[in-house]
This record gives C-alpha cells, sequence and structure tokens, in this order.
C-alpha cells in the first residue's frame, strides 16, 4: 500500500550547494541552495529567487562558485540559508568563511569547504533559473585519496533531507555504476 | 592547497533519479537520470538526450514518474542505466520490475521503488530539458515511520558519485536544516 501526500517538493538526495559570489565591491558572500542540480553537459543549475543578494551579484559579476556542504561545517552552510546578506551585510564571516578569489572567475572560493566549482554565468533560462557554466572543479589536498581521485568518505559531503529536514552524510558504498547493472545483461 | 581538475562534471550529492514513462502502447520504460533536480516550486528537472526511448515517451504522453533508486535495488537501477529500451524492447522487465499506472497521469509508478514522483510534463526548456510539474508524492508504507511521515532510513535511498562511478546509501543525520546555523545568529 502507497501513502499519497499529494504535491511537495520532495526528493531524496537533495544537494546543499553553497554558492559563493562578489558584490560590485568585492565582498563576498554565500548561500545554501537545494534546488540544483546537472542542466547538461557541463552546466550546472540553480535555483535562485530574484530578491537574494546572490542573484543580484551573479547578474553584475557574470560568475559564482558551487561548493559541497559538508558534515565538519554543517553550522556555517545552515546560517547562510537562513540569513540573507541583505539584511547581514557582514553574513559570510559572521558564518567563519573567508574567502580566496577565483584565478578563473570574479568569486570566491570559500576557504572552509575543500571541493568547489567555479562557474562563469552562462545564462538565466526563459524562467529566471540561473545555469553556469563549469569552468573548472578544485579540491583540497586532504580529500584527496592516495592517487590523487576525491575521496567522498573525506570530503564528507552532507545531503539535504526535504522530509525531515535533515542533512545527512554519506554511509557505505552500495555499489558500483554502469557495473552492477550488467548482471541483467 | 588545492589541486585542480579542469571542466569536471562532479557534484556532492548527485541523485539517482529512475525515470518512469510509457510508450504509445501502454509498455513502461525506465531510465536513470543523475543530471537533474528541483527547478523551481513544485517543478524538477531532468536532462535527458533526444535519443531516449524515455523523452520520445514523455513527449508523446505529456507524463512520467521519479522514483529514488535505492541500495535495494541498485543493480536494477543500474542496469536502466546502461541498456537503452530502443535496443532492448522489454528492459524494464529484464530489470525485474512491474508497473502500476499511475492515477493521476499516464505514467508507471514502479512497484519495486518505494518512493515517486508523478509528473505532468510542464515543458521542454530552450534547452532541451524536461520540466515535470510535481502532481503527487507517494511512498509505501513500510518506509514510513510511525508517525506516517517517510524515513529516509528505511527508505534507503542511494547517491551518485560522480568522480568514483560508485552509489552510496545514507549515512548519520549530523544536523538539522533551518536549526543548526541559529547558533550564528
Amino acid at each position: 500500500m502507497r501513502k499519497n501526500f499529494g504535491a511537495k517538493t520532495w526528493a531524496y538526495p537533495m544537494p546543499v550547494f553553497i554558492v559563493g559570489s562578489y558584490d560590485e565591491n568585492g565582498t563576498p558572500n554565500a548561500m545554501n541552495a537545494a534546488w540544483a542540480g546537472m542542466y547538461d553537459t557541463g552546466l550546472i543549475m540553480v535555483c535562485l529567487a530574484d530578491e537574494h543578494k546572490t542573484t543580484e551579484n551573479i547578474r553584475k559579476t557574470g560568475a559564482f562558485t558551487v561548493s559541497f556542504a559538508t558534515a565538519e561545517s554543517v553550522v556555517s552552510c545552515d546560517y547562510v540559508g537562513i540569513v540573507s546578506a541583505n539584511d547581514v551585510p557582514d553574513k559570510f564571516s559572521r558564518a567563519g568563511f573567508t574567502a580566496t578569489k577565483s584565478e578563473l572567475v570574479n568569486a570566491p572560493i570559500i576557504d572552509q569547504l575543500p571541493m568547489t566549482m567555479e562557474c562563469r554565468l552562462h545564462k538565466f533560462t526563459e524562467d529566471g533559473i540561473c545555469i553556469g557554466e563549469i569552468v573548472n572543479i578544485s579540491a583540497e589536498e586532504s580529500v584527496l585519496d592516495e592517487s590523487g581521485k576525491v575521496d567522498a568518505k573525506k570530503l564528507n559531503p552532507i545531503i539535504y533531507d526535504s522530509v525531515s529536514h535533515a542533512y545527512w552524510n554519506f554511509g557505505e558504498k552500495v555499489g558500483k555504476a554502469f557495473s552492477d547493472g550488467k548482471k541483467l545483461i
């Protein structure tokens, strides 16, 4: 038996993407976005309401970063989803974040979040959704495995649970993509 | 020190959404989509290449479902991402799936996946990206907690790791959304 819940905006998993941007004075900002995902080859989509400081910043600078929230930074990452830079201009530093400017785009890399996409604004869609071209991904050496690849367990990214409003970390590897399914071929 | 990886299509987490659709004869199909996420209020986005049978189906029926892949169904869910219904017409049943038609839209609910969005095609964007209006979400009673809410641990959804091509399940709750960040206010 299935229970119907109606038209809810629930999905498993949902991301916790931290969107970094600069205003016209170079003041960094960060916000928390769960309505987001890959849009197409090399492109990432983030749903940003027009009233966000982040949206205004991206329209002006044509750039942003997306970092993946981690268990270690959960308080900071949740905070930037609660408070607006329109009300708290020093939100970014209050979150405990410091920024290093990307060498590729006019957007801040958040030093406390170890893996980051640097994006050039591709466009806002006809629906006002922000699409970024991924120019580079960087990761701290501390989250790499011995072969130099990103190690999900070391990165310790979090997942947003939109039903219970909880953040989860990753558990165990339960399968190999493009591999396990071959058993049925 | 950060290591630069270039323009990779990596994000943590990425979803494992199983898109269900019917062809014009009512034959169900399923495919695995990781380039997807919430697009806007009540809307879900899925990047579907034109050549997929699923894309053709959705254009004809104006409907689809999105179910969340689970650890228990990882072989089936990976399989439907490897094989095309254009080559294997009975792909859906070979995956071990059976379908119950949604009462709300012309699309199959996959009986083996316990939580499902039923969607009406909203549109394909100017870029050909599929946007669905979420009409209903249903979940099997077996994945609900005692208060009738979806329990992520019972559902046991999986995450796609695009760096190592692995599937992960959820680990532990590591925070409360819209709550933990209040410590910094």
